[in-house]
């Protein structure tokens, strides 16, 4: 089986297009999968669903829902109600997973942030466990904990997880996010059985900026094929997704990116 | 005891002033130590420590030793060498530590790098020893492994220090690099005995870019007191070095500066 099987197209690759267009130009090029965004879904998740469905692609996974910390307990509150509907709107899709971005401490204190995360799962399982749809904790890199998670290591991902002990909570690994790590290999082997997802993109040198500075697999210095082995390894053989912030991707974003994608996907990845 | 006794000027915040303006402003403001750069030495470590002591001033830390990766195995040596000229250095400017920023992969990979990294400060142990230097391994933050430093956690730099088991392998705490780690705390605690140095900045949001954009204490998120009363917990009273990388304090450094910065540290580290 090649590796393109499993290659899904995470649709923030080429923000500017629509999802329409996303699953039109998928289909034609064969990706068998996509990740949808919720921002995407203009609401109506039902009407998605029937268009990915009708061009035979499957969703990998939703993004995003956590964002758990706030200032005050009625702004955490609506974040867990708005995590509800994103669970259902991952189940409308058929996305297995919703990847959790945990959002920054946003005016607690570090630890409390991180405390009010567990908490916001813990309280969403029921949900997730009774749709069926996994919590996919995604550790991001830790430049982004000041703005955007203070969940920051796959180690950290792993413990949240095996403390909620459920299989609808999950670990989503994203290369970008844990190739520094000195314990990164490690953490994947620990993290078996609780793999949700599996993200590549590339680390160029120098970095041209925080947010959209991420490269086409090759163009960096992670080792994407030895990370992906080790994923494996644990047993995760789901969908495989290209994820690329990229303001000159997005800018330049036509039929070809997705060629360029499946061309360097099968020569960096696989 | 006024924190202010233990507040050092690292001279890159103000890289735009020669070695000797920064002496002579940091005696005039009163601050009793100064971290000290290596391409502000002009090669001549013996008039730079004259000049520094006829102004009173004792030198915390002398920037930077180690570099250690190379793609080929006579740059590896050169790189050893030129620490050899660090070493020494330190030592005739009276710096108790010279700082040990580990350097990017650099054509290796990242397993291998890490390993030249311990070779490297093995090999330069005896000279450290016999010089009554500490090599002071700062893990920088995990956003700069590919450019900057492969060694990425307090938890690694810890792990370095203690593998080589000497009371001349330390490690430097620098909030900016670690202030994000789940493990911080444990880590500082673990450090015990073995901390060469504590730096502060602060962290702002959004961050302007990854080289220069650190704050002055107090423009941004890290929770400068409660590192430091960690740091001092391990029973270090060493001096504590302000270092901020921002191209606007390079652009507007002038004598307010260094009030600033003593007002700043009293308000947000003391």
């Amino acid at each position: 089986m090649s590796l393109l099987e499993r290659l899904s197209f995470n649709q923030i690759t080429a923000d500017p297009w629509s999802l329409e267009q996303v699953v039109h130009n998928c289909s034609r090029s064969g990706i068998p999968y996509i990740a949808v965004w919720r921002h995407k879904l203009d609401g109506d998740a039902a009407k998605a669903s029937a268009m990915i469905r009708s061009e035979g692609l499957r969703v990998s996974s939703l993004c995003r829902g956590g964002w758990f910390s706030a200032p005050t307990a009625k702004e955490r509150r609506e974040r867990i109600e708005d995590n509800r509907v994103a669970i259902e709107e991952a189940a409308v899709l058929g996305a297995p997973v919703l990847v959790i971005v945990s959002g920054p401490a946003n005016g607690q204190t570090l630890d409390d942030a991180r405390a009010t995360v567990l908490d916001g799962l813990l309280e969403l399982l029921p949900d997730a466990e009774k749709s069926g749809i996994i919590l996919g904790i995604e550790p991001l890199h830790p430049m982004y904990a000041a703005e955007r998670s203070v969940v920051v290591t796959l180690k950290q991902a792993n413990e949240l997880a095996e403390r909620i002990g459920s299989p609808a909570a999950g670990v989503v690994i994203d290369a970008f996010h844990v190739w520094w790590d000195p314990e990164v290999m490690r953490q994947i082997e620990r993290a078996s059985g609780r793999v949700a997802g599996f993200h590549v993109s590339d680390w160029p040198v120098p970095l041209p900026g925080t947010l959209m500075g991420r490269a086409m697999m090759g163009h960096g210095v992670i080792e994407l094929r030895r990370l992906r082995e080790a994923v494996d390894a644990t047993g995760y053989n789901g969908p495989i997704e290209v994820e690329i912030f990229n303001d000159e991707v997005w800018r330049t974003a036509n039929e070809g990116l997705l060629e360029q994608i499946k061309r360097r996907f099968l020569e960096h990845v696989a």
